[in-house]
């Protein structure tokens, strides 16, 4: 199955100039997209992860039933005001803008052996805010998996001192 | 397994005098996600259901692993700004304020039997907006599936026309 055929150009969204990989066609779709999960779900079987981290909100999307399939942990890595306990936060920058993110102290465990799940790498400054976040608890990121990684907005070697996985390339 | 077990109060989020139902604990125990998952998906196998419709963002949290464990189309309801295509919007009001909810145009057919599913049931009001969306696209709101319903924040015979069921009652 060509998954790429579910995943749709948007033009200038969320800004004039910026094209936009529309994946709901992939999620509207039974097959595509139980396909897509286990085939991402296979990789994270393939390494020893004890705790999926999911992104707000697209990575809630995959990373939520990739967690069930594979029958791991999964904690929440939201903006400020979303989670109601006690929480660390992070800046990161991302190719719109600037943000911040958060995680609750205590979900994670020193040790942890986790892999971050998300839809779409872009520039990957998100991605940078999440890995500062896991690590600060004392986790390691063991995998970073995506479904599509668009490699014409960063380096070559983004991420290089992790394990990088994608579906699908761009 | 009792699931309340793994959804704590937290008191005063996101406003004084307000307990909140935290489900990050469920969600970080691999065994009870998997249970509150396939209770929900036993409950949509049972009916007549063409589409999971997921309001954002917790509500990804269950309805993507649903959608995948019953093999069923995944559609999103997002706040403004979020989907990328042309939507069709409604207004809603709800616990702690009030907003805006979008579809894409088209994601849904006519005569689709559709399922919301969302984390928590509370005053209501989003749901109604999310069951205003599904039925302007000439849908139909076949079930309504919460994790839990917050009986004390709305009255006893609330969307009484639908199909409401969760497995959890406060």
């Amino acid at each position: 199955m060509n998954l790429k055929n579910y995943i749709t150009d948007v033009n200038d969204f969320p800004k004039p100039g910026v094209i936009f990989k529309d994946i709901t066609p992939l999620l509207n779709d039974a097959n595509a997209f139980k396909f897509a999960i286990q085939a991402m779900a296979q990789k994270i079987l393939e390494s020893e992860i004890d705790v999926i981290v999911a992104p707000e909100a697209r990575g809630f999307l995959f990373a939520a039933p990739i967690a069930f399939a594979t029958n791991k942990r999964l904690v929440l890595i939201r903006k400020p005001g979303k989670l109601p306990r006690k929480t660390v936060q992070t800046n990161y920058s991302l190719e719109y803008g600037a943000g911040e993110l958060q995680i609750h102290e205590g979900d994670l465990k020193p040790k942890d052996r986790v892999a971050i799940i998300d839809d779409v790498l872009a520039t990957g400054g998100t991605t940078e805010g999440i890995i500062k976040l896991i690590e600060s608890q004392g986790a390691e990121v063991k995998k970073i998996l995506f479904l599509a990684d668009l490699k014409f907005l960063h380096s070559a070697d983004i991420f290089k001192n992790y394990n990088l996985e994608s579906l699908l390339e761009y």
